[in-house]
């Protein structure tokens, strides 16, 4: 089945979460292992301090397993703009608008936390050409480039979408 | 004096830094509470879990007195950037080049570090026009807006220097 029918969003996090968050952040093969390790340090975070932390989360669950998940949060300093910080889905469950919903569920939650505006950064490597055009697709338009910010030719490509 | 000769540069923290940030962070009238906060909420990190924060400092002090300071670390997930988090001198001791010196003694640090690429935060709004100077004179320029990324009419500035 091409759809996403049978997908439930949770936004309570688990404990068991820290570990279906690294499995998932890992079988992208996307991320290096420092990027893997701050992942499962927001779920850290976010089980150690609650809201508090700043971190808020949206998983997709399909038949009982986390199928991906979306991080985001209000950026210090900031009256309503969010971060997103993570979005990632299991190889397996890609193409099926998996990424869309949590999107679309990431923005849900933030609106409802007063957000406005949402922000993320990506990499300007060609291996994230697909990111890029996911977040597009999504509405959002790059905003800034910080050239070779990651490392050398490793640009910083900062999206930005205005909730309406 | 109109000079800074009788500064000396310190880095490493102590207890007693909390409040006098606070205080310097304060005197300055520049910052909302919620920033100031932020601002000592980093030191209690760097107090907290050490180098392991990611939080550097370095104070300037003048008759024993902390004078300013200013408080950068590496970016996560990048190779070699860094971020000048927070500089801050005390009113009555502004205009004797000790931003300037701090300025310099955090890019001593971040070279020392590993660090090549410094990027500093600023607001676009007119108060912050002297700010935005002063960063320019140490050889920063900007690289990107944000336009209202802090709030209505409070664009984010994003200054860089690529270190020698």
């Amino acid at each position: 089945m091409n759809t996403s029918a049978d997908i439930a969003m949770r936004h309570r996090i688990e404990p068991e979460d820290r570990d279906r968050v690294r499995q998932i952040v890992e079988s992208t093969a996307m991320f290096r292992p420092d990027e893997v390790g701050v992942a499962v340090e927001l779920v850290d975070e976010r089980l150690a301090k609650g809201e508090a932390s700043g971190y808020h989360f949206a998983f997709a669950e399909r038949a009982g397993e986390v199928a991906g998940y979306a991080c985001f949060g209000p950026i210090a300093c900031t009256i309503a703009s969010f971060d997103l910080y993570w979005i990632a889905v299991a190889p397996d469950l890609q193409g099926r608008g998996l990424g869309r919903r949590l999107v679309e569920e990431a923005e849900r939650q933030i609106r409802a936390l007063g957000g406005q505006r949402v922000y993320i950064d990506t990499s300007g490597r060609p291996q994230y050409e697909p990111t890029r055009r996911f977040y597009e697709r999504c509405g959002y338009a790059v905003q800034a480039v910080l050239p070779e910010f990651y490392a050398p030719g490793d640009d910083r490509v900062i999206f930005f979408k205005r909730l309406g």
